[in-house]
């Protein structure tokens, strides 16, 4: 029985987490980490991480970017492995990440579904064989609440692309009254907004007569508590060292 | 059997139209109008209408914006009516063109198949229904080649659709990096590009846990030269006036 | 405020619907019949309808065919309006809520979504303008765990565009091993299951070089509880006869 | 310069490649097998290939079961490759062309698209990592006047997919009036005919709120040729045995 610590415990992703791992009888929520810890769950919650005095095998961070620092120590120091599924990291956390996971196992990726990150790597085989040939074009869709475009799983997918690719290819995120034919060495990005759309990823592999497509569709965040989930319980297995979702997909045996 | 002039015999369009009128017995071709006249058709081509002296009962034009004048003086000396199909036109050209209908019948579109213009049929009744609930996006695709951004159809869906609602819509082409929330009052435009897509048009329409779609996909150009041809057919029962495909579509019988 | 019975308010739907109403400010649950009475609802909940004595502008009822004739004679008893949206009715059951429909309003429909209802709508319009030449076929997605195959919506289509077809069409669900080709006449109509999709439904006109599509996908059963809602405040300004969520379409504007 | 023989130079696909290589500067066609040997070719046509006495380094062979036997024999004999693209082939055909295999490089596949080999690729390492999670269904779709179906390349997409899973799957194509769920060991494969589509497949793994799609469409018979012309270029480099497009795809280097 995997323990876990909930860092975040009281975010919207929190109780998603909460609620997959009530359902599972491979883990148990041992702690929450939350600024707000007057809040009532099965577990105690601790807003200083030094006042936790339990035993836990992983952390999963679903909290804030300004908690990274905190929680980095706290792992470190008592050899937790963490899933750092937090997001809108600058340059220099993303360094303190890595300098971390010298020390411990550290998983750290902007989406944590499966799905999506097989999709990843369906996309970088096909764009290695397809390129240059056929042109590549990403289509988002998410709920009109969401305020970053294009979602940084869309650019997660075209980084991942851009690494196969032989040319680097140039993101274009508006065609509007151009007036130019579309250039051999860019990727389309396009970011619909409507509705309560959970999130969709389309990958287009566009040819002469033929088009290939790759597409992700969410229907809820429960995907994402899942995935972290199975990271943490891959985590506990795994060596120090900076993992992600490509690891866990190959792991699987893909 | 219907007599029929075509105009801008020898481009792309023209010989696709050429194609179409052979294979149907219930019209014929009996003159090009062409700027090169040399070329061998099994018809007779001029360069000049007024050069024409046969009998015909409507002309169908996919020539250029800048042989419009010539053309609407023949059709009116002659009270051909005239399908035109020829896209460009400057807002002057549109006023002659709507000067000319008191005359003769006129049939003007951007998009000449009859399945498009089904969709907008369709788009604009889906709008008057789910507005203001229901965030409205267009996702047009096309090949590579092309370069105009939107396509003029996507333009024409999205004005058929802010002809419905209250309040009149912004268009936006671009969302990146913008860090705002989607306003009700805005239609997304997306112009996907690659390969040789011949042509998809797709309106979205998402609300509260729920998604509308309605999609056209052109597989050949041929559809617009038979939306042509059965525009140029109802004409010749046609009274002086300008129709376009809603009219059609509605002596249908939808 | 409109004052509503919750007919099955113990049943998953009711509860979705319960939710529903809690969050408007234009009505309120004022009443529930469940055949457990013993649960604990914000409203007072009897098993059998003689036993409430309050007053209720209109029921909403997602309860079991088996109650029907005691709801139905409660609501002509109390001269109260209903929309039924339980279903699995036999064909003696539907007489009966047609009879009942000559003294008091009934709202009847298998798929309650005012979304489907729209597309159903506008896939009549489209097979009228595009029948013969275009084929039709219906392809329906839901979860893993639905026993009936095609679903009710799915037919429910199928009838609708059967209804303004010259030939009445067949239906056809498998093609395997058939080696012939598609015949003019027939709708194929397509089931497919998996995972936890909520319900898409698609309707694909195919014809020469081009394809329409009118695809509809619920995200969540809330669509659901929520067009039951606005039915039964539709219900409460009409006079007594049989609706359905065409009456509602076209009350809106469409 | 790769020299070419063009066996069922007459047929449809025949023409589709003889215009394919005309546009190539890699490769040209020094003669057609046909029965029909009248027909006017820039290249000699015999009906009997051993009539030709020229010198060629690939065979490309869009023609007819019935001709195998001769063509293989022919191969062997003058020791060229031969790739062969008919379908319809019996289990003893299929037999021979292994045989064969062992004496000269054969290229044999169902689908000669690269894009549909990809995607065959890409389901197989989707369907490694997702099951038994999620649950595998196809759809393809095709014009109305094609009498197969499921098509040979649904076949053989469920195949492979098979092939990695661990529980040998049951086939479904009809699910209508069966009342039951879904079990965990079928796949689910649907035909939809309508219209002139030339060809779409779709690969669905719908799990736990999420859903991954793998999708090919071809827009015209052409890309089958050129893959055509592929493979036999790539046979003149390779030694004596039995390559598929996974062979070619491989090669590329994805």
């Amino acid at each position: 029985m995997v323990r876990i610590i909930l860092s975040g415990c009281n975010g919207k992703m929190g109780h998603v987490v909460s609620n997959v791992v009530s359902e599972r009888d491979d883990c148990q929520i041992v702690a929450g980490f939350d600024i707000d810890s007057d809040i009532k769950e099965p577990f105690p919650v601790v807003s200083d991480p030094d006042h936790f005095d339990g035993k836990a095998d992983v952390i999963i961070d679903f909290s804030h970017p300004s908690f990274l620092s905190k929680l980095l120590s706290f792992a470190k120091k008592n050899k937790i492995p963490a899933v750092i599924a937090t997001t809108g990291m600058t340059d220099e956390q993303i360094e303190a990440i890595k300098e971390a996971s010298k020390e411990i196992p550290i998983f750290f990726s902007a989406n944590m579904s499966l799905g999506v990150n097989l999709i990843l790597n369906l996309a970088k085989k096909a764009a290695a064989v397809l390129s240059p040939d056929f042109d590549i074009e990403i289509i988002e869709k998410h709920h009109n609440q969401k305020i970053d475009a294009p979602s940084g799983t869309a650019l997660m997918i075209a980084d991942s692309i851009s690494s196969v690719l032989e040319h680097k290819p140039e993101y274009i995120f508006d065609r509007h009254f151009s007036r130019e034919k579309r250039s051999k060495d860019e990727i389309g990005i396009h970011s619909i907004r409507g509705g309560t759309i959970v999130g969709e990823h389309d990958i287009l592999f566009a040819g002469k007569d033929e088009v290939i497509e790759i597409k992700h569709t969410a229907m809820s965040k429960q995907i994402f508590a899942v995935g972290a989930v199975n990271a943490a319980i891959f985590l506990t297995k795994s060596k120090p060292g900076l993992y992600n979702m490509s690891d866990l997909v190959a792991s699987i045996g893909g």
